[in-house]
């Protein structure tokens, strides 16, 4: 698939995630892609409405196989949870108890702190179309409720899954939020720009662009910053170099044919 | 559908997602229902390879139909791009390209700042198989990639619209990331606490639970402490008086049936 790259190891561990009493296996599958997106591939299941394994689950989770195959099964809630020491559960809606709840971003940063503390951590997902009963919530230490569109807020089960196994992973990702991505080359030097802009300003000066001196000063400086934010590699400099080049070759050989043609050349400079 | 409320107006406006040559009509419909979600109902479909509209897209869009029926349609991603100031393109994969990338987090930071400005925001997503072409690339001032398990990469569709889509909703959503909810209630008074530990406290010297009178002041700390990690609301506070007015009550009940069976009661107190 795009993007995948099978030279990488997965990534292991992370909290396991719980799935209650799931209806289809296709939204398992969709659930172990999911996952696996973001380095989790500990599923346990309890209870699911079809058949296991499902042939269903297999097809959507398109190459995280491996994920439902180390799915381990469940009759209750209760056995899913015995051995782990904090437990979280997903609720869209708001319940009728006193409960923490927390949102994923906060889960995600608070379990990679208890997951370094050797705590096993389990997050519990409910049925697709009913959610997590208040019995299943109480098993639970915290609730997590992902902030969406209150008019529109139930999202599908693998959609829920992605978000907060997604901020789990970004919890301690080190993507550099916004860079210049420069492959094969690096960013300009600034006297690489500063040659450049001399140089193209010799030309411009050559081919009378500055038509009103008092103004060239103020002329020079957009152009300049205008050039700035392109944020240059040092490649593009030579290209840019290369483009004036051109352009004044161009201006020279429309001089020359016309000469050949013994038609008057524009003055070559004034 | 679970924690979607109805009376809620719906949230508009937001950057235009541009679906470029989607494969699946099925697609198309979970990406206005992860749109939606997140308070996004702008859609532009360029060139699909089924015919639109699809009544796939309308079943997978579960309540999202208003974001298919307002759906645009266009022959080409220039079109489409067309009356748009800032346009970002999503891909998965590096491209062998000079090119700003940014987090889905730093782009929906960045998005609601622009369209505060008044700028118009579109964000491409390419094919379900292939992604974006660089020729779609280049069509854009900054493409965004989702940080994710490099071993496993690959979102589908309307995951991918998800993630991007929930930042850019979170990037000004102001729910508290750690509350306790007391619905229909409130956290107890400090005061109340004191008064329950205290209460507590008596009960249990009359019932010879301090056994080592020097602990004593260290063992009263330990269970303060951890009563106190309850967080408990005034009503719980209530219920936990019920709970000992019960327990001693338990005590006097089988003395006296002790009693009446002739039995030698124990002693009251020591």
């Amino acid at each position: 698939m795009a993007g995948t790259d099978r030279t990488q190891a997965s990534m292991t561990g992370g909290p396991r995630v719980v799935l209650v009493e799931p209806q289809l296996g296709e939204n398992i599958g969709a659930v172990a892609r999911a996952m696996l997106n973001c380095g989790l591939d500990r599923l346990s299941i309890v209870n699911p409405r079809e058949e296991w394994p499902n042939p269903r689950a297999v097809t959507m989770a398109s190459g995280a196989t491996k994920v439902l195959d180390d799915a381990q099964l469940y009759d209750t809630v209760e056995d899913a949870v015995a051995g782990m020491t904090t437990v979280y559960a997903t609720t869209a809606r708001p319940r009728e108890m006193t409960v923490r709840v927390v949102t994923p971003r906060q889960a995600g940063a608070e379990i990679r702190t208890a997951e370094a503390r050797g705590e096993r951590v389990g997050i519990l997902f409910g049925p697709e179309r009913s959610g997590l009963t208040n019995e299943h919530v109480v098993l639970a230490d915290t609730v997590i409720t992902v902030p969406l569109n209150p008019a529109y807020s139930s999202l599908n089960l693998a959609q829920a899954v992605l978000v907060v196994a997604y901020e789990w992973f970004t919890a301690e990702d080190v993507t550099d939020p916004d860079v210049i991505s420069t492959p094969g080359t690096r960013l300009a030097e600034k006297e690489e720009m500063h040659d450049l802009f001399e140089r193209l300003e010799r030309e411009l000066d050559a081919g009378g662009f500055f038509r009103a001196p008092d103004l060239r000063e103020t002329v020079v400086r957009n152009l300049r910053a205008m050039l700035q934010r392109t944020r240059m590699t040092e490649q593009e400099v030579r290209t840019f170099h290369g483009i004036v080049s051109a352009l004044t070759r161009s201006w020279q050989h429309t001089q020359n044919a016309k000469r050949r043609r013994g038609e008057w050349p524009e003055p070559d400079e004034d």
